[in-house]
This record gives C-alpha cells, sequence and structure tokens, in this order.
C-alpha cells in the first residue's frame, strides 16, 4: 500500500516531466489574401505549415485559411493585428491606405529589382524600415516571396506614344495608377473574375496582371494581342505577418524555426514563379502566335518615369518618413543598379547578340 | 529503507524516461574548402550552425572546420565519403577530375544565371541529376550559396580582338580554362596568395576570381585597370554535402530542419554577395577612377562562345550521361531565357537607356 502510494507519486512525477512537452503544442491560425489553390502566392504558407509541422515533430501546427474561408482578402493586417489569426500572407502595398510606406516593402515603379531589393532589406536598411513602419500594427513583417519583375501588362492596341495612353481604360491598381492617371489613363478598379471579359469586349483596353505564369491561367492571352513588359513592379514581395504577442511568446527556438522556414518557402515561391513563367511564355507563344512582346517607347517611358517621381515627390511633401525611406532607397538602388548592369545586364546582352547573330 | 529504494527505482525510471531525450544529442562535423573567415564563401555553413543549434535547443550540434584546420581545401568530397566529416562546403565543379558531370551544379561557360540555375534545379531535371551524379559517392548535395554572375577578370591591357588572347597569360581555372586555351590563352594555375604579386609583377597577363565583393579583398584593383564583365561562371553554385548514412539515420525532423537552413542559408549568401559586391565596386570606382569595366567584343564573344561548344561536343562525345545534361541543360535554358530577357533584361535597358538621357 504505502509502496503503491510511492509508485504513484513516481508515476505522477514523470508524468509531470512528460507534460511540459505537451503542454508546448501550439496551434496557429494563418490567412492569406489569395485562394489557398493560387500557387504560387498560396505556396509559401503552405510549405510554411508543413515545414513547421515536421521540424517540431507535430508540435507546432500552423492552420492555413484562404480567402475562400475567411472571406476578407484585404483584411490581413487587421485579422493579424487583432488577433484573431498569429499569422496573414498578403502584399505589404495593399495597406497603404493605412501607411503609405508600407509600398517600400513590395515593390515601387521604376525601383529596385529582387536582388537589389532583398540586398536592401537585409543588407541596406530594409528591415530596419519595416519594423518601424509595422511597429503601430503590432504585427512583425517578413518578407514572403517575389514574382520578380511583373509584365507592364496586356493592351488590345500598341502604344506608340504618350498621346496614346491619353483616355486607356486600363485596370492598374495602387501606385502605378497614380502614375498612369498622371499622364490621363482612365485608371478602373475591376473585380480579379470580371476582367477577362472586360478587357475582351472592350469595356477596358488594358489590364495589368502578374506575368505569364499566373496571366495565362486567367486566359489574358486569348483576348489581347501586345504584351509590354515591367516597369511599374519590378520585384513585388509578398509579406508574412505574424502578431507581435504571439510571436514573443514563442519559446527562442520556435521563433528561429518560424523565420527559418519563412526566408526557405520565401526563396521556393520566387524560384517556382520564375519556372512557371518560363514554362507558360512558352506555351503562350506556341499557342498564340500573334502575341507580341513590346517595351514602351522610349519618350513613354520617359513619361512614366517623370510621373512616378512626380507621385514620389508629392508623399514626400506630405510625409517625412517617406521622404527619409525614398532617398535611402533611391541611393541604395543607385549603388546596387551599377552592380546589376556588371553582373546581369551585360551577360544577357551578350546572349542576345550571340542569339542574333546564329 | 523500503521507501528510499522505491524512490531511487522512482527517480531511476525518471531518468530513463529523460535520457533518450539526452541521448538524441547529435554532433556532427562539416569540412569547408574556404577558410572560416572567407564571406560570403563561408557564410552558409556558419549560418547552418546556428539555425540547427537554435532549432534544435542545442540538440543538434555541427562544428564548422575551415582549410586552416583541416589542411584539405579539395579533399571534402573524399571525407564526406568516407565520414571523417558528416558534412562539406565547397563547389562541385572541383570534383570533375572525378565526374566531369559535377561541373552541371556549379556552373558552365554561356550557361544559365541564378534564376534560370535554381528553376532548372528544383522545377527542372537538376535536381535528379544532382542525385544520379552524387550517388556513387555515398553523398547527399545540395545547392549551398550562389556567387551570381562572376566577373570575367582583370586584365592589365585591353581584349580588342581574337588576336589579343593568343599568348595571353591568364589565371582561369576549369571549364573555362579549357576554353580559353583554345583561342591559344596560356592558362596557368597560381596558388591564390602569390595572384596579387604575379599580376603585380606581369608574371601573368590576367587573372579571373570572383567579383568586386572578393576581388578588393585580394586587391587586383590596384594592380590592373580592365575590368570585363563576365561570360564564363554566370551563377556559380556552391555545394552542401551530406554523408548519405548519417542523413539516413536522422530522424525525419532533423532531415527537414537540415535541409531548411541549408537552402534559408543559401539564399542569404547569394544576397550577401550581391550586397558586398554592390559596396565594393561603388568603393573600387571612387578609390581607383581609372578602372574601366569592359565587355569582350562581339568577335571574341562569339570566338568564346564557339569554343565553349566545342569544349561541351569533345566531353559529349565521351560521355553518355553528359550529353544527356547538355541536352537538358540546354533546352531548359533556352525556355528560362526567353523569360529571363522579357523580365530582367529590358527592364536593366529601360533603367540605362533612362539614365543616359537625364
Amino acid at each position: 500500500m504505502r509502496m503503491t502510494k510511492v509508485l504513484l507519486a513516481a508515476a505522477a512525477s514523470v508524468a509531470l516531466l512528460a507534460s511540459p512537452l505537451s503542454a508546448k503544442k501550439i496551434k496557429w491560425k494563418l490567412a492569406e489574401t489569395w485562394p489557398s489553390t493560387l500557387t504560387p502566392l498560396a505556396s509559401p504558407p503552405a510549405k510554411l505549415a508543413a515545414l513547421m509541422k515536421e521540424m517540431s515533430d507535430g508540435e507546432f501546427i500552423i492552420k492555413v485559411e484562404g480567402k475562400e474561408k475567411h472571406k476578407a482578402p484585404l483584411g490581413i493586417l487587421d485579422m493579424v493585428k487583432g488577433g484573431q489569426y498569429q499569422m496573414g500572407h498578403s502584399g505589404s502595398y495593399y495597406w497603404k491606405g493605412k501607411d503609405i510606406n508600407t509600398v517600400w516593402f513590395t515593390t515601387v515603379p521604376f525601383g529596385m529589382t529582387p536582388s537589389e531589393q532583398y540586398a536592401w532589406f537585409y543588407y541596406g536598411n530594409g528591415i530596419k524600415y519595416m519594423k518601424e513602419v509595422y511597429d503601430k500594427f503590432g504585427v512583425y513583417n517578413y518578407p514572403g516571396g517575389n514574382t520578380g519583375n511583373q509584365m507592364g501588362g496586356w493592351f488590345r492596341k500598341e502604344i506608340k506614344s504618350v498621346a496614346d495612353l491619353k483616355g486607356l481604360k486600363m485596370r492598374i491598381p495602387g501606385l502605378a495608377g497614380e502614375v498612369m492617371a498622371k499622364l490621363g489613363v482612365n485608371v478602373t478598379n475591376i473585380p480579379a473574375g470580371e476582367l477577362y471579359t472586360a478587357l475582351d469586349r472592350g469595356t477596358i483596353d488594358a489590364l495589368e496582371w502578374v506575368g505569364p505564369g499566373m496571366d495565362i491561367k486567367m486566359g489574358f492571352n486569348k483576348v489581347a494581342k501586345y504584351y509590354y513588359t515591367g516597369w511599374h513592379e519590378p520585384a513585388s514581395e509578398m509579406q508574412f505577418l505574424v502578431n507581435k504577442k504571439a510571436y514573443d511568446k514563442l519559446p527562442k527556438k520556435y521563433q528561429v524555426m518560424l523565420e527559418t522556414a519563412m526566408k526557405a518557402a520565401s526563396m521556393d515561391m520566387y524560384i517556382e514563379n520564375f519556372a512557371q513563367s518560363a514554362d507558360a511564355w512558352a506555351k503562350m507563344k506556341k499557342d498564340y502566335p500573334d502575341i507580341q512582346v513590346k517595351t514602351f517607347p522610349k519618350p513613354v517611358m520617359q513619361a512614366l518615369k517623370k510621373a512616378s517621381d512626380d507621385v514620389y515627390a508629392g508623399y514626400a511633401a506630405k510625409n517625412p518618413k517617406f521622404k527619409e525611406i525614398l532617398d535611402d532607397y533611391t541611393a541604395y538602388m543607385k549603388k546596387a543598379r551599377e552592380w546589376s548592369m556588371m553582373s546581369q545586364y551585360y551577360y544577357l546582352q551578350t546572349s542576345k547578340e550571340l542569339e542574333s547573330t546564329k
């Protein structure tokens, strides 16, 4: 009897020792702006969840909910801030109505390339500014995957001059829309599900989406012939949002695990999107040989650049933090672009020259 | 007394329950080709070790040993194969004497850019071929960080024609050296520590190293004026090697942790090198304004391209696996390059045009 008691006590102490392990089990929810099947945008959260489950031996579970479930694609920041979700996956520039400085962490017209921007994030002041800007929302912001340079969009007619932009009806959101509006473009906002029909029927003359990999799913290549190269979203970075209180409560090992998995999943998205775009473009070109890849003529690019600079100057005049980040970003880009030209541009130019003289 | 015995038994059972935890403690060693202070090349192993320690709560320790310790920079593959080290960090093309097909996992002359190559690795057949080629060594090979497009090298005299290459004494190893030799270059191999003096004294006329970030540490900018853009190593990927038996014995969670940490650390190196190169080039240009960035004239590039194709054809004729990978690689590059031009080249070209008309 006495021995039994002691054994029971021993068993209890064993249970106590074991219990912290199972008590540590963490269950988080992540809300993403996209439908949960929309790769490559939906890939980073899915991969993050899979990696966390495996690396934690099932102790850290992240349930991912796409927009088909939560119905609030543009409510992600609020839901993570409020703690309904511990995490979110979205695009920082969607929050420009809350703070214009969120745009710096996605991409800006005539801005940095992905390599340049990652260098600014991690070895310049990018991450520092990210922390400052997101601090007031009570969330941490992390890079969440990059689409690379997005295409300038699908146009029903060729753009030969700045005059051709006047009165053009185009779906192009964000800062790029503000830039286009300065050149007389009639910027419209149409829900994604209606875009194909609008372009087909001529309700709009042009639209921008992402790039071949995602555009082909929308079918735009069937209804417009001119596919313009990009200038307005040269390095669109997605974002992971993490509720600060939830993150700060995690044991250090899970904080590091989360950051490592976010980084690996983000890199994967950039590569996945690159591969999908290469495949999709090869298919588009074969199935729709009439598609012409165009770059805006130089006077159009000059006008777009000037209009972009005007848009920046407008925000900088009203918002000192915008001016601070703009100056830092511009100086870093100038330095980084020289290296991009030396290492990336001339190599591709050589490849083009060799191809044309075969 | 009896109670004490029981308590002791209970304590023992507690110890037994606790012991599997500490018994799981894993201690690995990693040998790298580089001195352990040589960033960015030495950064991925250092970051991997730090991440593994933190994510495993101190249960998975990787001790990194640089070449200053093991003295066998080109013995990494053998040491990981033999199990003296569970892991290695090196460059796959160093093993071309053991199997020419190892070159495909670093970079090849006129080959893919980093984005293209990562797409081929993860969404094409790259990883599949990696497994096939490394299987016989009893190791797993993983991407281990990328330098981006390396510079074509430092030249004391300008190269104006193919004739200028004849008799030129140049340090340029690997396949690129074979290509240069076909054009009459006197290819020499000189230890790293003697390169600066050799270039300064004219013992050699030219050399290639990496890019501004690493070149500036060697001081080449002080003794040569012409800095040529690259063609021969467009996307040099480092490698992590893992001894198969050691890896296969790991619990699943540690396998996933290791792969995730290797991927995150590899991405970091690409960014770190990009940032270091942008900084170093800005500094070089300021301190040594006479340096001229040059691209080889078109006839020289055409000759280099033809010589590269000849080198490939030579290996393909002798080695069916080389031919198989060459064909797969070439087809993927053709598809991916079109997307690189659309998404990357035209954007940088626009930036150049706008800069020149300011």
